[in-house]
């Protein structure tokens, strides 16, 4: 699912080496902005990376709640693990006490516990109770009360094998996915945009990512923070079906839409992270 | 700060897999009630035996907020991963599914976060946030609103050394303990005394320990689960800190009040626990 691959003569790691080095001594001067920024991100461990983003999207002028959600809903328990203790390594806090100071009312409500929680990953499923809690999340939706404690703790405790069996178990006796039950009731609501992309992300992570794209793309000026985040964070784990997703979309091959979007050595890094070869 | 030590003469590998073996052929049909359940917890790893106990904490029979509160406050982060990796390989769930179950109201709104923060462990100390944090806290003992967010948020998630300064300043500004203060607001409240708990196993956790033994001791016909739980998941902690505690807030030593409430092998094993050698 990763969209790179190792080339056909491996490069000794001496002449690896030697690249970096040569390639490294005109670095600061030579590389700034976009291109910094994406080469930062994509050479930073995954774990280190995601402190760092979340980290940001914390702080006043880069605060960012969708990256939270991301990063909360789209790494295995371990990868978050690894992440926590990069937090307290980095910052000498953990997440929780910046979330909780970033935000307020009901989407402190939803991102803390989401952040908090380690899901279990098992893909057992109990029936009775996915079709006990399609009910709730039924009747929260139906009330208006999304910002309740049992929607809130369903989403953010249950595994993703469990909510997956409830949230189709919902769609199948209501007739609606959830998603769109929580569309109707009104689109400029942020809390309810978020509890969709929670949604989303838990249950198809590629579409949230596709979308995260086709705006940052579609953008007038490009939204490259967005952009180069999802490449250089997907790039080696579901970027290729990222792409599946973007191509069946929008109709135009990822990398196409990127090179028309971006220039320069920013362009080339994003396009081989995205694998031009096999766009 | 055990209370284990290694005898002067060591026995070889052999000599103990060799005694093991014959004391296991009998085992099953000798042993039974106390005895069997302190040896059970004793000879399990400290994670399954906190996962363990975890788990029967929220189980109708056996249900116990406060052994949560102790494992959740006591544990250090690592500690607490390996609990919730250990909860989830035997439970197929994550701790939170079961504590949500299992709690409603305020106590959930507490015990939540509680159980799912990783701590910042470090000792680093923000002296105005400390101020800051104080003042809140004593704003919500007044009001009344200890079940309030931010009143949460703060025992939750700040770090040990953090929220040890603000309860110091707490203390200096305002002339009494919160713990106190607590008190005064109606001992009956079960979320109040939840509260505390809390409060004395972050700051001061060998005085919850010897409270929960002195209470387990002077209860009529003893509780023995409550005495097996210290005693077996602290002796290779802080037993020794757990033990001065009780000898002086008792005046008598705790292997001596342990010897007169229990008997047989029960008795024997808990006073070697207890390092009986050094009571």
């Amino acid at each position: 699912m990763a969209t790179l691959t190792v080339p056909s003569v491996v490069p000794s790691p001496v002449e690896d080496a030697e690249q970096l080095r040569k390639a490294f001594e005109a670095l600061d001067s030579e590389i700034s902005g976009d291109f910094q920024r994406a080469l930062l991100l994509w050479t930073m461990e995954p774990a280190e990376r995601d402190a760092y983003l979340a980290y940001e999207s914390t702080k006043r002028f880069t605060s960012n709640q969708w990256v939270l959600v991301e990063i909360a809903t789209t790494r295995s328990t371990h990868e978050l693990i690894l992440v926590r203790k990069a937090y307290h390594d980095r910052y000498k806090k953990c997440i929780e006490e910046d979330v909780a100071h970033h935000t307020h009312g009901d989407i402190r409500k939803l991102l803390l516990p989401l952040v908090s929680t380690l899901r279990y990953e098992g893909d057992e499923v109990n029936t009775t109770l996915a079709k006990a809690e399609a009910k709730i999340l039924r009747e929260k939706v139906t009330d208006n009360a999304c910002n309740d404690d049992d929607f809130i703790r369903i989403l953010c405790t249950r595994s993703k094998a469990q909510l997956n069996a409830t949230l189709n178990h919902y769609n199948n006796s209501y007739g609606n996915s959830i998603s769109k039950d929580l569309k109707a009731d009104g689109s400029k609501d942020e809390y309810l945009k978020l509890l969709r992309a929670v949604i989303t992300c838990l249950t198809t992570p590629e579409k949230y990512f596709e979308k995260v794209l086709r705006q940052a793309i579609n953008k007038v000026g490009t939204d490259e923070w967005a952009l180069t985040r999802v490449i250089t964070t997907r790039a080696e784990v579901d970027l290729c079906r990222i792409k599946e997703e973007y191509h069946r979309r929008n109709s135009v091959p990822l990398a196409t839409a990127i090179a028309k979007d971006t220039s320069g050595d920013y362009e080339k890094l994003l396009i081989e992270l995205t694998g031009h070869g096999n766009a």
